[in-house]
C-alpha cells in the first residue's frame, strides 16, 4: 500500500521527537501498520534553526497553506502548542477533510468541544493521545481498553515538573524555589513555570481524562486548581513521619451527588504504588466497576515519549481510514448524543480527609482548644503530631490528620483555629486520599 | 443501530463475569459503543447449575451448534479454557465467518499461529485481550498504544497465584506449601496448582506478549520455565536484607544476539515500582526505544476484571466490522508477512546477575575457596552476606550476589562450589534483574 502522507505543524520538541521516531523506526512501523508513514511537509517559524533531527530542506515551510491546502496530505499532526494559530489550523485541516493528530492539551481542554463537533460533521478523526501523560497510552486505555466499565474515578500524577520538584523536596529537604530552579536547569521546567507549578497543565489533562472517563463535555473552567508553590518541605517531612507521601494529583471522581474535578497536592499512604512514582514520571490510577484498580505509569513528557504517542495516533488514524465514521471510537469515548451533564461539584461539597499544620504557643490548653473546635464541628481526628519547639522558638508545630470531612466544614475549622490567640501564622491544609 | 448478537461458549468464572459486566453496564456500554451488545445464547455443560448471574432459561444450551451454526450470531466469545473443544469451536466459528473473542491463553499460546492463519484467510478478527493479565489492557497497549516503538523488552508479574504466595512468604515468613494452601483456601489457586506455581500459565502469557512485542511467531515451546515450588522463605528474607524483593516474572528481551524468553523467580531492587506489586495483582513493564519505561498494573484474574477485557474486545470487534481487514490491527501486532524469526536464546546464553546461597562449614578458608572459584571463572562479586550459625548448627549460610554472568558460567561455578568438601546441601540460585 502507498505510504500515508502526513503534514507536520510545528517543529519544536514534540515535532522533532515525532520525526525522530518515524525516521528511526520506519521499518518497524511499516511491519506493524502494513503501510509506511511519510512526513511530506513541516511547518516551522524558524527554518534556519539547527536541529537534532535533520530533514531534507524541501520538507520545511513557513507557510501553513502548503500543508493545509495540499490535497495529497491525509493527516495533519499539530505539535505547535498554544491556542492560536493551532486552533485555526486544525479547524482548517478538518474543513479540508484531513484527519488530525494533536499533542495540544491546552487546546483540547479548552476548545475540544468545538473541534470535535467540527470533526464529527466532516467525518474525520482528531486524535490526542499525546495530550495527556506523554508516552503512556492512557487515552486508549480508558476509551477502549476499559470500555466495558463504569469508571468510578481517575487520579493521576500528570505533571512531571511538579512531581520532580516534590521528589526533590522529600529526598533532600529542598524548598520549593530551589527545587524549581534545579528543574529549570535540567530542562524539566520552563522559564515561565506558571502552567506547571500552578496546576494549569495538570488541569488541562484532567479535563480530558474526566470527559473520556465519565462521558461529560470538556469542563476545564470547572476544575478546582491548586499548585505546589505554597508547599513547604516541613509539610512533606511531617507527612512522611505520618506514613504519607505528598504528590500533586489530578482527581476526577464520581460520587453520589456529582463529579469531583480537582487538582491539588495530596497526602497518599506511602505503601500505595502511586505514592512511589518519583521524579518526572507520570502515573494514572483508573478505577472501574468491573476491572477494579489499574495503574498506568511512564514518562509524561519529552520529545520521544510524546512522539511515541503521536505516532501511535497516526497509525490508529490510518487503520480507521476505511471505517464507517459511526463505528469509530468517539472522540470523547462516548457517543456525542449520549454525553451526560452530571453536575460538577464545587469544592465546598467535596469530602476528604485533611492534614492541618499550625504553629501554636507552647503552653497547656492549646491542643485542647484546637481539638475542641474540631469536635464542635463534628470533625474526628485520626492522628496528632506535636513536635518539640525548635531551639529558641516560642511556638511548636501541631499537625493533625482528620477523618473525611466536607471542605466547607474544614474551612470553618481553620478559620476558628486561626482565631485562637495561641495560634500564630498561616494554617497549612492539605487533603489526604487513601486510594484504597 | 441494531444490537450485536453474541454467542458465549462457556459459563464458568470468566463467562459469568462477562455476562455480569454486559448486563450491569448495558447502558454505559451502549453510550460508548453506539450499539448494544446482546448475548443471545450461552453454551454450558451444566445448565442446571446455580449461578451468581441469572440469565433467562432460553439463553442456555448444551449444544455448541446452536451458536456456531446460527447465522445471526456475529461474534463468538470463548471462555471455556483448555485446548479442546475450545480450539475446534473457535475454528468452526471462524469458518462460518464469525469474529471470535477469547480469554484462552493456553490455546492462543500453543495453537494461536493456526487460529490466526484461519482467521486471516476468512477475514475475521480473533481478539484475546483477556488472555493476558486479566483486566489490564496490555495487549492493546503494546499492539496499538506503543506501536511507534521498537520494543526492547517486556517483563511482568503475570501470575497472581505466584505473586500472592511470594507476598505471603515475604510478609509473614510463611513457607511455600503453607502459602499455597492459603491461596487455595482463598480461591487464588486451583486444586491442581501445577499450571500456576510451576510457571506454565505465566509462560503462556509471556509467549503472547513476546509475539506482539517483537513480531515473532508464538513460540511457547522455546520459553525457559521455572516455577516457585523450590523457593524457601529464607531466600526471600536474605534477598530483603540485600535490598531486593523476589518476584516470579516472565521476561522477553531483545538482546544483541537474539531474544530471551524466560519465566522464573527474580530478585528486583526494592525501590522499583514492579517490586512493590503485591498480592494477586499483576503488572507488566514494557520498555520501548521511544517511550522508555512504562508499567501497566491491575488485577490479573477474576470474573469481572477478565470480563472487562472480554467486553472491551467485543466493542473493538464491533468497531472494525466495516473496516477493510487489511487495515485492522494484525492479530500478532505485526503484518503476517513481516514476522521475523529472531533466534530465541537458550538459557546457557542468557546473562544475568545472580544470587547464590550455600551452607558451608563454619571454619576459616571456606569463603576464600568459594570466591576463588568465582574469580577463576571471571565472575565478579557484588555483595557477600555471611550469617552467624544458627544455635547448634555446624554450618553457616553464605549468600553471594554476582555481577552479570552468562548462565553457562554460573552453572559451572555452582558445580565447583558444590564439590567443595566444606559445602553441604543444595546450592540455591536465583537470577537478579535491575529493570533500570
Amino acid at each position: 500500500m502507498k505510504a500515508v502522507r502526513v503534514g507536520l505543524l510545528g517543529f519544536g520538541v514534540v515535532g522533532g521527537g515525532t520525526v525522530a521516531v518515524l525516521t528511526r523506526n520506519a521499518h518497524e512501523i511499516a511491519r506493524r501498520a502494513g503501510r509506511g508513514i511519510e512526513i511530506v511537509k513541516i511547518l516551522t517559524r524558524d527554518p534556519g534553526k539547527r536541529r537534532a533531527q535533520a530533514v531534507p530542506e524541501g520538507l520545511i515551510t513557513t507557510d501553513a497553506a502548503m500543508i493545509l491546502d495540499d490535497p495529497t496530505i491525509e493527516v495533519v499532526v499539530e505539535t505547535m502548542g498554544g491556542i492560536e494559530p493551532a486552533r485555526s489550523y486544525i479547524l482548517a485541516a478538518i474543513a479540508k477533510g484531513k484527519h488530525v493528530v494533536t499533542a495540544n492539551k491546552a487546546l483540547i481542554a479548552t476548545a475540544g468541544n468545538e473541534i470535535f463537533a467540527a470533526a464529527r460533521a466532516r467525518g474525520v478523526v482528531v486524535a490526542f493521545e499525546a495530550a495527556v501523560a506523554g508516552g503512556i497510552p492512557i487515552i486508549k486505555a480508558i476509551r477502549e481498553g476499559l470500555a466495558g466499565n463504569r469508571i468510578r474515578g481517575v487520579a493521576g500524577i500528570i505533571n512531571g515538573t511538579c512531581n520532580y520538584i516534590l521528589t526533590e523536596m522529600r529526598e533532600h529537604g529542598t524548598e520549593f524555589a530551589t527545587a524549581l530552579a534545579q528543574a529549570q536547569e535540567l530542562g524539566y521546567a520552563e522559564a515561565d513555570p506558571h502552567f506547571d507549578v500552578d496546576g494549569i497543565d495538570a488541569a488541562h489533562k484532567l479535563t480530558i481524562l474526566a470527559a473520556i472517563a465519565f462521558g461529560i463535555p470538556l469542563a476545564f473552567a470547572q476544575v478546582h486548581i491548586e499548585g505546589i508553590r505554597d508547599l513547604e518541605s516541613a509539610d512533606i517531612a511531617y507527612a512522611a513521619e505520618l506514613g504519607y507521601r505528598v504528590k500533586h494529583i489530578g482527581i476526577a471522581r464520581r460520587v453520589s451527588d456529582g463529579i469531583e474535578l480537582r487538582v491539588h497536592p495530596v497526602l497518599i499512604p506511602h505503601k500505595r504504588l502511586i505514592a512511589n512514582v518519583d521524579g518526572v514520571m507520570n502515573a494514572i490510577l483508573v478505577s472501574g466497576d468491573a476491572v477494579g484498580s489499574t495503574l498506568f505509569y511512564g514518562p509524561g513528557a519529552g520529545a520521544e515519549p510524546t512522539g511515541s504517542a503521536v505516532v501511535a495516533d497516526i497509525i490508529d488514524v490510518v487503520r480507521t481510514l476505511t471505517t464507517d465514521p459511526e463505528l469509530r471510537v468517539p472522540h470523547l469515548a462516548f457517543q456525542p448524543d449520549a454525553l451526560s451533564d452530571g453536575p460538577i461539584l464545587g469544592m465546598a461539597d467535596v469530602t476528604t480527609a485533611c492534614y492541618l499544620r499550625c504553629e501554636a504557643e507552647d503552653r497547656p490548653g492549646v491542643l485542647a482548644d484546637i481539638t475542641r473546635i474540631l469536635a464542635d464541628l463534628g470533625i474526628s481526628i485520626e492522628a496528632i503530631l506535636q513536635k518539640p519547639p525548635e531551639p529558641g522558638a516560642h511556638t511548636v508545630p501541631v499537625i493533625l490528620l482528620t477523618h473525611g470531612v466536607r471542605e466547607a466544614q474544614i474551612d470553618e475549622a481553620i478559620a476558628r483555629i486561626a482565631a485562637l490567640s495561641a495560634v500564630t501564622g498561616k494554617i497549612r491544609r492539605l487533603r489526604v486520599e487513601s486510594f484504597a
